[in-house]
């Protein structure tokens, strides 16, 4: 027991030392030669080292390889110590965007992010559905493959637009708020999507009822929670201020702001969300408060450790092996989550105020599907409802929207200007 | 599968969150009102929340308690992500420490460490042997029982020491470098008491003959390994530095840092010694090279984060209800623990050129045992060599010994003046 707990710490240690160096060759030679976002060089190299391509020949010292392949040709291949770091990342990640926003900049595009997610959860949904049914691998648009394969296009993955736009200093535009935004409400329409989709898979297969009622109470919890979070967080920052000042031991600014920003991640868990959203939300709480500009640098050395961890770990989930069972039909879902979101995304931006360049950048930084899709997918194979093909198809759509975001956000940033249009600027 | 890794991962959250509070509650209230190192709070903080103590009533929102009890009575109650943090946490306190070593200091006081390690090893054993058999709990000096109460009466648990140092700024005194020197001499003299009690008790029991040319080689690897990472660290460092320097991407440093202080602790444990040996080593090899002041600042925060979770964890470790089977003996071996380890380093520091005052201050700086001697004799109960009875004593000695060193160096360090005899300054 003991020697085997030592043996897990020991290989979260190597996989770390090993990730850490490819995340940070890609990233140098991503944006040295290829003029490409970090983010970028670290989502290749987690592809290039995972178990599925080179990271099962890295021996590792106690026996078998570093990054050993899953026993279920599904299964995500990271060790739960090493998938529970990457996670921690991303909720630090998110964490530090939420502080980097501006607050009242948010709330004031607050409605505008509601609509910008409306559009990308509908439009990519029943594109998903319909491209399924077209393709003949669903009989009819309620088989709960072609719902599944429509519900896994409605994800959003906000942590690789939040690392572009934190990198490139654009977090605070109307198009990052925006974007942010949608991607939160996005998080609360794919868990009712998903719970609608999973109710009728199982009424589909079992004949039982389908419980409206609880899937309300869902999508009540879900978004009272946010709304809870941010007042509480809101009302609560100056008490939490207080708190952090009586403390005089040396070091004791980011344990305690970490902590508080892990207590928030767990209420988003316990109320239906995903972690990052809890993280984001008290973040953003926080960042007009005069402590903000100080947990902003004294969190991040912990950042630049750990964040390249999450995105090389993302990487790393994707098997390019398991592509091929149906290539057709994953090009052409690929495309539609691409399109689906894009065009969902933009269409509303364009309805709430932004002009043409403002509502690109909202429509490309909702693309990236990243692990969220993935795993969306993973509780589908769980499940019973989609099989190995839809999963390949999946992780294709996955990676490609993924690697969408740092290559497109940067150029359509740097030119065309203000991206609203002069009205809503007033509004 | 998928649902499986993202509840392991809220769990880690959770329980970092409520780690980190304790732990820096515990560390304000100490150091504010019992005028004690902060680790000592930490330390406390972890027993109480321990999953023995009131751990197992904080509830965790998916189910159970946040800290559940072990399955079995003697195992340690960490679960592998939390465990492997903590681990994590562990080598970068080490390396840190090594970083702010001066290795020309450590280098002048290699021999008399050496000497040192020794007779914190010898004194100890023999003490904890003896006693074993004189309260009945061995009928023989051969008795396996015996002789591994020796070995953990052995231990060094240098991360208390270190931190306690760092803390106070001791950490390159001629006292601070020959306590880390020591403890890193012990880790070696350490595993060889091991192999051979292991060895005794497999032959004793099973009638096989002892291989000593095996546990010669695993000697001699050890030793060799610790002079060659430090030579291959210090003739590396010049080349590493410029390897840093070509990276331009922001925040490149603190991961590759850290990288390659995680290669090393996995060399370290690929050569059968402890991690925190390896990220000792480097820290110390880089020590003097103009770039460790930047690597230090840099790595704080991520220092500041992750080694009060560390404390936390090993107070955790400490089951106080296990404790009561063998009191008389417990008292005893505890005792001897603590004399055994002063005596032995004190009267080899005395005749190494150190006077009175830092004889002492390198005593105490060895006695705590902390988790390196729950660690040993959990081998001890993998092995079915001792007992929980055994177990309980053991864990009464740790954490007895453990909260040694905080209460006992600040005192003996700030009065009495230099430590060693003006001799031995010159040589």
């Amino acid at each position: 027991m003991g020697g085997d707990l030592i043996a897990q710490a020991v290989r979260l240690v190597a996989q770390l030392a090993v990730i850490l160096v490819a995340a940070k060759i890609g990233a140098e030679l991503c944006e040295r030669y290829l003029k490409q976002p970090a983010v970028l060089g670290e989502l290749i190299a987690g592809v290039l080292i995972s178990p599925f391509l080179f990271g099962s020949y890295i021996p590792f010292f106690e026996g078998g390889a570093l990054f050993p392949q899953p026993v279920q040709a599904v299964g995500i291949p990271i060790p739960p110590p090493l998938f529970a770091v990457a996670q921690l990342a991303a909720v630090i990640l998110l964490f530090l965007a939420g502080l980097e926003t501006d607050l009242k900049q948010f709330l004031k595009y607050a409605l505008a992010a509601t609509v910008v997610a409306m559009g990308g959860v509908i439009v990519p949904f029943f594109l998903g559905t319909y491209l399924t049914v077209a393709f003949g691998v669903a009989e009819h648009f309620y088989d709960p493959n072609a719902l599944f394969v429509g519900s896994i296009l409605t994800a959003t993955s906000v942590g690789i637009t939040a690392r572009v736009l934190g990198d490139i200093g654009k977090l605070d535009t109307p198009e990052g708020v925006t974007i942010l935004g949608a991607a939160v409400v996005d998080d609360v329409f794919g868990i009712l999507v998903l719970s609608i989709v999973i109710a009728i898979s199982v009424a589909e297969t079992h004949g039982g009822p389908i419980n409206f009622k609880e899937i309300g109470f869902l999508g009540l919890k879900a978004i009272g929670f946010w709304v809870g979070l941010m007042v509480v967080g809101i009302l609560g920052a100056p008490v939490f201020e207080k708190f952090l000042h009586w403390f005089k031991t040396r070091g004791s600014t980011v344990p305690l702001a970490l902590a508080v920003c892990f207590f928030a991640s767990c209420l988003a868990e316990w109320a239906g969300l995903a972690m990052i959203i809890g993280a984001y939300a008290i973040g953003l709480s926080l960042s007009s408060r005069p402590i903000a500009k100080e947990l902003i640098e004294s969190v991040e050395p912990v950042f630049h450790f750990l964040v390249p961890v999450f995105f090389v770990v993302t990487g790393m989930m994707v098997n390019l092996g398991a592509i091929g069972s149906m290539p057709m039909f994953a090009v052409a879902i690929t495309i539609a989550a691409i399109i689906g979101k894009w065009f969902g995304c933009t269409t509303t931006a364009l309805g709430m105020g932004f002009n043409m360049t403002g509502a690109n950048r909202v429509g490309i930084g909702m693309i990236p599907r990243g692990e969220v899709a993935l795993i969306v997918a993973q509780v589908g194979i769980a499940k019973g409802i989609i099989d190995q093909g839809i999963y390949g198809v999946a992780i294709l759509m996955a990676f490609v929207t993924t690697l969408f975001a740092p290559i497109g956000l940067g150029p359509v940033f740097r030119r065309g200007g203000i991206g609203i249009r002069p009205k809503a600027k007033e509004a």
